[in-house]
């Protein structure tokens, strides 16, 4: 930690900071310049709390040279994770995850027709709300627990993993019974009672990273839960809220190998809610899989202008098909591989 | 609502969009222009749910001209909604009202002075933390419980009334029980699930402005809790997350005037959160009241190099207290006053 | 300057970045911590150029104490600049001085009419656009040197200074030549050829904030000016771009606090592009000066529903004049008096 | 166009904003509603200046259904426009374009020496900077004409096209002399004089998107060069400015989706200042290609750790080499390939 002092700071403000490092049971090293003086605080095993410091009279700035995280950092553990949803579905590591269905779950027709076009395409894991974090009270909120009770009907007729929301307590602990994988969305990112409470189910998580969220919010969220005990979490990059409105979100693709270099979690990303347009998804789905990422979450909707929500960026199943065909190839060009689908060979390229 | 098509829509892709807004009960009027041609939807009470019409082939937009809220829209209800916390303490009329204290609850002692000072300064409701969203999970998280308590008893000698943050459902439950007002954080301001739960305890809620929301997504987080039956919402803009990292956030002080013509509810700024450094707070608590604020929600600490968190942005109590003078004179200076300290008389200027 | 290494530098690689800066005449400091090494650079007189160090194996950050800047800092010239833009006109002390005016001159009669009317209410400066910067190439771009020519006939009857923008250099020079300040526009901010050419022009020059400007960016731009050789820069807050589109830009009134902490320039605002919307330009006019503007920039036209240009966000001249009453007071409170319009006495309040 | 009324409108501000319409030569729609009364505008022959609308009283908003540009438009011309750079390097096809260099001409010794590694390497053309915008008028501001005569050596000996960018008038002169493509960066997008200036010369320009320029201001500071006579415009996403400061700025790869969606130009992406960290350029190249670019700008030079400017972003030439390699392939997957290196045959994939 560096605590740079103010251009006019007296050398009793600087002894002060000195005497609050050391009552820390900290060093610290005073380095004068021409400018001002900072001090450096060395023998920390790990970030410091701050707060003392930075409320002291005469100081500019604290900057953290030690990560605000560390379970989920690279350096507490280099090796990536790789999270197991379900049997044969791996993620995190050679292999790339297509993970695609349907915004919300609408009927048993709408999700097993759903499911079985995106099996057939070729995806490992089925992804569709239950409960739907919408910004309207007053639009479609989901089906609730009937919804999940459909989506665990389609995993049992297709084998795919499934893969679905839960927005509170009494959600995630539903989730956690039909399903393989509980999604904490882009507004509960910073929940941290619902983290917290998701990190003790012992299901893998997939975090999506919020609106406004960077890279580091996105970690110490993902921390949270590791802190609670539970290491498989499964990162997202699903696209953040900026100045332009040209598409629903701006799809941050240099998040995959940032997270790649900071942390040892998977990250897949969403080019659906990534860009909100359906002529768009195709493009950055490939984008994705060239940027490394472990998997992509895809909506694809038997119906699109038939959609309850989300209809305007959900994919054709003959678009995800004609997808995944481009995915296969654009990952075997950097030397990986997509997931079969349950019960399915593996598909080689070329 | 409009329905703008691409520029090459063909009759027959204009004349779908027509049957189905015909099919969901409305009238629609085509508008052929020079480059594309724009269907009108009339004959709504209230905002359409467009998803059907976006996902139909040759649609290039869809423009909203009803605001997708309701009950928090000015339209719905003209005259301005004051919310009383407390005896004597009303938000939303002619009187700002000075909420002030420390970041967090530590001890007996701290909360006690501050609670003391604030109130000698002139503030009329007393803040504190019991319960802390921190973005670390190593972080100090609050008191809990205790730190209710030690607000209660503050409350029982200063007369102050208290606004608190609950950050999931029991704590909401408790913070109900001990406080006057419950504050929902930035952080959970599209926690939907807390915010319909919050919905039903009957107290007066503070809603604080999430860090990449949108004005209209305050509205409609709040339009949660007015739909949940409870209408006593105080919205609070504390300042959003952009490319500028000078302040610890960008305090959108227009925010103010444009929520007051937006929505019949109370809006107060939090200048400490909104610009992150303490001798920014008093120019910025003087700005927001000029703006029209109806009140200020200001981190004030008996010994801010003490402070567990926030202590570079806490006013020392006689700071605050000159402060207060300031904001007296501005609020006169637009024909407003100052809510009085518990058993105190209001001050006259001049 | 602090270089921090990454978790598996090896000593090679710390010893290769110790070498550099010691080839570069300083002296380094390695500060060894348990999850990293970082190196303090000192010696330094100003800020080093640290391109050939981040650019060196194992090297994860390199963080400047240093401000990029150094004319315009508070450190190198601790009392404020006041800029003389005319005789009584004077910027960057106690005074607050109003500057208005339409947004472009679009005849003879109109600017004439605006000139006396805001020297009615009580400005000292008249601003309106000559070369309009224009996102459209085919909308109004002003009247070019018939436009300063009017200006400075509105000049000659009212006595009030004129203040106008400069596109490029051939219209720079113009601008010298007919007014008495130089603006810079926001999209300008970054045209380093003609920040420098205006620097040598030896007229005060107003330079506005870019819509994506750090302040740190801002001060950057206006260190051009000086450094060839101007140091009467006025630096202009305008809002900046966010997500929210509730209004034009998002008006950041903490810039005003944090410039006059940082820099010994002078800082107005301008709520008219810092908003966009006609009723929330007085509330933000007000706060303007609350939060302690050296001056307020406003759009003022005498007949806005017929203006070319930004006649949405232009005040009528009554309402212009009912916020120089509400100025003068907030003013007062604040310890500080508006700059009274040319040929008249200070206004005394209460 | 469409009129949005307030809540409140009277009739007799309907028919106000009816009779200007009509005043305008249009025609008016009133579109009644159940909250507010919008007001169609019809029969315009291109977007409409709504500034004397938007002033009116009663008119809560103006949306405009007609893009703002209109020669950039594909609505205005359906094919794509192909620029050729140099004989046998066209950008706007099938081909994608490798464009490399350094970031600053620094020396013959450096030039030379890069041109002939990213030749060797496949890139089509050389890119580097004899003019260099820094924000901080100290730093290193490129070598000026003689850059420009080292980068014509280069040329000759290696045929490589060439790209620099010019900074004003007298500087676009020169690169129109002496380089194949003259480069707007994107501090100078919005510098309208330089615009028009460039888009007289008769060169192709590549215009880099602003920090925070929307993809529609993109297109019409390209208007701005159409209008002026020159329809080679190349479009460059080179990174926006966001709140997250993990990379330099972020890469919006799906700009090159929605760009050629909107317009027929071409559009080419810049990774290293798209992401300003040198191993993350390799991934997000690879991303760049499979969103589909017509081209790749990247910064390679001989000895990156002796680079003048933007060492850290700049890749090894044998890591550039690797990249193309994977570049080769993903555009194969999309059907596409790489112009080849001047006097070389196209290489086969597989």
């Amino acid at each position: 930690m560096l605590v740079v002092m103010k251009h006019g700071a007296s050398q009793a403000e600087i002894d002060a900071v000195v005497e609050v490092i050391e009552e820390m049971g900290y060093e610290a090293r005073p380095m004068p310049g021409a400018q001002r003086t900072a001090v450096g605080l060395v023998g920390n095993d790990g970030r410091v709390d701050s707060s003392r410091i930075e409320a002291l009279a005469g100081v500019a700035q604290v900057i953290h040279v030690t990560q605000p995280y560390k379970q989920v950092s690279r350096e507490w553990r280099p090796e990536n994770t790789v999270v197991t949803i379900a049997p044969g579905v791996h993620v995190g590591g050679n292999e790339v995850v297509l993970m695609a269905g349907p915004c919300s779950v609408e009927s048993e027709e709408q999700i097993l027709a759903a499911a079985r076009a995106v099996r057939a395409a070729g995806a490992a894991c089925l992804r569709g709300g239950a409960f739907k974090p919408r910004s309207s009270p007053y639009a479609f909120q989901g089906l609730g627990k009937r919804g999940l009770e459909l989506l665990a009907l389609a995993r049992q007729e297709t084998g795919l993993a499934v893969v679905t929301e839960a927005m509170d307590e009494s959600g995630a602990e539903l989730v956690a019974e039909y399903a393989d994988c509980i999604q904490i969305g882009a507004r509960n990112m910073q929940n941290y009672s619902l983290l917290r409470f998701v990190g003790g189910l012992g299901k893998p998580v997939l975090l999506k990273r919020g609106m406004a969220a960077t890279i580091s919010d996105l970690l110490l969220s993902a921390e949270y839960i590791l802190a609670a005990g539970n290491p498989n979490v499964i990162l997202c990059e699903r696209g953040v809220r900026t100045f332009d409105t040209a598409a629903r979100n701006m799809f941050d693709l240099t998040a995959i190998p940032i997270v790649q270099g900071l942390s040892h979690l998977p990250i897949v990303a969403d080019p659906s809610h990534g860009t909100g347009i359906r002529d768009k998804v195709t493009p950055m789905a490939r984008a994705a899989v060239a940027a490394g990422a472990h998997g992509i979450l895809v909506e694809v909707h038997p119906n699109p202008e038939r959609a309850l929500s989300d209809g305007a960026q959900s994919l054709y199943p003959e678009q995800f098909a004609q997808l995944v065909q481009e995915l296969r190839a654009i990952a075997a060009a950097i030397g990986r591989t997509l997931t079969p689908a349950p019960g399915t060979v593996p598909v080689a390229v070329g």
